[in-house]
């Protein structure tokens, strides 16, 4: 096999994102871009929700990178709900070449890859990559419906409410804008399945996932958990972040005190009863919009890992008692002094 | 927005191609790398067997790449099932970078545009594209099990059982392998939705994505329909192939006899009961591989048009009475004279 990094360079233009009432009421809360008071952010269904959100945390992207209509060159795109619906649906009135994705709560790490890598190679000057998920829409279709009152286990997770979209750009269009962040490296990862069945219990599912893409990706960059101010996983929970770290200790990987989870950083856990975390496409990608970005792009993180993490797993395969695999997509995301981004001149 | 076209430079070395017994005893069952008799492949659930044709084409076509266990780059993989499982659990015996698409029955030219400006681009030397559909495992999910007997309409098109895998690569790596033919063009579709709402009317539903994406295709590249052997839709089906002949005729492009449908060449209309005609996720993918791409590499077509097609519905949102949006995703084949391919030397 060729090596597993790509090397890119893409500048994140900006990010929009949108959450629910209980994200809202989160530590986090006043960070979003937008939310709902009733998680319907004015449609019929949950399942248009999701899609509006996701329009509207694109738009806020856009507006924010000062882009005009159609100036986009492709969106990067995927959800968990099936058939990816709400990208297709939501983003329709963008007009701009659609590349649908699937990689479960991995999806915004996937899309950031791709997008990065297609405006690296200069095959587009800009892309955006966008993911959502609504916590009405994925437990109706996963697990039951709410008015069923379903009692959550202690390792089940709470499906965030939300989007998040990202605008990317090469290092030409985005000496026009100055931003003060890129994409400099990715890890696409393997799928791997050790036994898991249980689905409440993702983060157990997801852990080797990350764990194989981070041993990967420290060896082939010769690289150890300690250069970098902050590693987040996207949403393995306080049961999955605990088992990843054990396992990167058995390899001789101490993640400390730099390591966290997007899924722990969502909800209060002494006030809001969400058991593990969040969780969810929209997990990593509203944490990393909306928290983990403006503090790149400010100077306070230099280098920090995105470490998207999905459960490929459907509805079906988990009634038929089939096992759930994981994966885990990497982005590396850099602070760029202004000196260097090339808009000095 | 930058122009839609993305150059690419990526050889095709091989294509694995499986399908299930009634497109065995098709018009081209005898071109198929490997059929079942049973339509199960030795597997207890239509979605595991599904998963195993993804494997056994990815097998198949590594085979004929002469390619080694590991040496794969990546995987660019999709399907119609509810979170594209059957391409996660298929593909995971790899053990190879993985980024999962859903691009509904248009994935294998999203597949191959992405993999093929990924190889192009010299991020991975190597890369596969791989997409299936199982009949059995589609009519359960969106609309009934088989057992329930339910009556087709006319405009009805009949899921394939099958998958297509194709191995991209960069010229640098190709030489080796001297293959006769490349994907030279890719331009990504942009969702249209035109409002219908009929899971049995795939055809209309699609065929305004299609001319979308032919007419932009047409424009930007100052080409005309007659300036192809071949332009091949994926699954539009009888219905749908007229619909789109018509648009593109008021446009003033006539398709011609170049111009056909896999999902018309796949079963016989005389013989095989199947309304329109073919459909699903393997319908191009198979057709392209095992019927197409040897024509291509033989030098019999010089110069062709793989036009994906895709309903992004979900069962959830036709229930829902939502129109069903359509994407159309094109790639440029073309036959690579001997003396050209660098292999001379």
């Amino acid at each position: 096999m060729n090596g597993g990094i790509l090397k890119t360079n893409a500048y994140i233009l900006s990010a929009g994102t949108v959450v629910g009432k209980k994200e809202f009421d989160g530590p986090l809360g006043a960070k979003f871009d937008f939310h709902s008071e009733d998680d319907r952010f004015g449609m019929d269904t949950w399942e248009r929700a999701e899609g509006e959100m996701q329009r509207r945390a694109l738009s806020s992207a856009l507006a924010k990178a000062n882009m005009e209509d159609g100036e986009l060159g492709a969106i990067f795109a995927g959800d968990l709900l099936n058939q990816c619906v709400s990208s297709a649906n939501g983003l329709i009135s963008f007009d701009t070449p659609f590349f649908g994705l699937y990689g479960a709560c991995s999806t915004i790490a996937e899309g950031l890859m791709l997008a990065s890598a297609i405006v690296s190679a200069g095959y587009f000057d800009t892309a955006a990559a966008v993911t959502s998920s609504h916590n009405a829409a994925a437990e109706r279709q996963f697990r039951t419906p709410i008015e069923y009152g379903g009692q959550r286990p202690p390792t089940g997770q709470w499906t965030v409410t939300g989007s998040g979209a990202f605008i990317l750009a090469s290092e030409q269009y985005a000496k026009r804008r100055a931003p003060l962040a890129r994409i400099s490296e990715c890890m696409p990862g393997i799928v791997i399945e050790r036994g898991i069945t249980d689905a409440n219990n993702m983060g157990a599912a997801m852990a080797p996932a990350a764990e194989s893409t981070l041993l990967r990706f420290f060896k082939e960059s010769g690289t150890r958990p300690e250069d970098y101010d902050l590693i987040a996983t996207g949403d393995l929970g306080y049961e999955g972040a605990a088992i990843l770290s054990e396992l990167m200790e058995s390899e001789g990987y101490t993640l400390g005190k730099n390591y966290c989870d997007c899924g722990m950083m969502m909800f209060s856990r002494s006030t809001q009863d969400t058991h593990c975390g969040g969780s969810g496409c929209a997990c990593s990608a509203t944490v990393f919009g909306a928290h983990i970005l403006p503090r790149i792009y400010e100077g306070e993180l230099k280098r920090v890992i995105i470490m998207g993490t999905g459960a490929l797993m459907s509805p079906d395969t988990v009634k038929q008692g089939d096992p759930i695999a994981g994966i885990g997509h990497l982005v590396v995301a850099e602070h760029i002094e202004e000196a260097e981004n090339g808009c000095m001149d």
